[in-house]
């Protein structure tokens, strides 16, 4: 862990344009600014999505981008810094495919290690739908609803896994 | 939100050393680099702990580092890109009390507004002890089991949140 706790990418500071170097803060190689101070923290990447199941179908939309462009996933996006998970989550279901939905129980945090691109933390929510009409947008070309015996190809071992837990 | 997804206080780009500037990427404002193309992206701040509740008790640690210096928490700290939350969580419970552990379930996932300080995002498991010594290290100067009608003043709405949930 220590090489990507002072990612060498991070040549100069944000703040005020110095030169950075690598320094220990506590326990870690951070990349540090000589001039200003500033501390680089690598905050991890975090997605937060929606499992939505009716009549024992699950909703999936197309990604139209990388990684895993052309697969499957659960509605979902990456969260910002002071972003609400569980609002994000619902913004995300409507963006991908029409649906306004309400987030019921947090089903689990899933880790993908770091060389699989995308989140680093994928939070999943299970939601139930209250209305919209199904039109896939945003980073999303399809959106359907899939019987767990016909699934289409899907991205990323989170969604992997949180479909197993649900079958 | 428009404001925290583009950053003034990000001026220079970290890998070429350019002004950044503000732009639309998708639908919110990022900085970005005219000369590189670099975007920033505000990644949130996450937390994880680990709950521990023995005979009755929950384990507790006294916090020496801003912000709520002086309170007491879960043991916990902050996940850098790429660390697995479990492990990390484990890690953080050996270094600020000296005691081993492993992970039982995920607890829940908390959210504090940015205003508050800290990780925006924590992630509270429950876990047992397997081995270890009791004593303060880290970012704690004290740790010690407390009896649930006896705590000590707590720091962070989401310590207060997971300890109601277990009485």
């Amino acid at each position: 862990m220590s090489s990507s706790s002072a990612p060498e990418s991070v040549r100069f500071c944000s703040g005020c344009g110095g030169e950075m170097q690598t320094r220990l803060v506590g326990d870690k190689p951070r990349r540090v600014c000589p001039d200003c101070g500033f501390i680089h923290f690598t905050d991890p990447k975090v997605g937060v999505g929606v499992l939505i199941v009716a009549d024992g179908r699950i909703l999936l939309v197309r990604r139209t981008m990388h990684p895993e462009i052309g697969k499957w996933s659960i509605p979902a996006g990456y969260l910002d810094a002071g972003e609400d998970p569980e609002a994000t989550a619902v913004r995300e279901l409507f963006e991908e495919t029409g649906l306004r939905g309400e987030i019921e129980r947090l089903v689990g945090v899933y880790y993908n290690p770091p060389q699989q691109g995308g989140a680093s933390i994928f939070i999943l929510y299970q939601g139930r739908l209250v209305g919209g009409h199904l039109q896939a947008g945003d980073d999303a070309d399809a959106a359907a609803f899939f019987s767990l015996d016909h699934l289409p190809e899907l991205a990323f071992a989170s969604t992997r896994a949180a479909i197993q837990m649900i079958t």
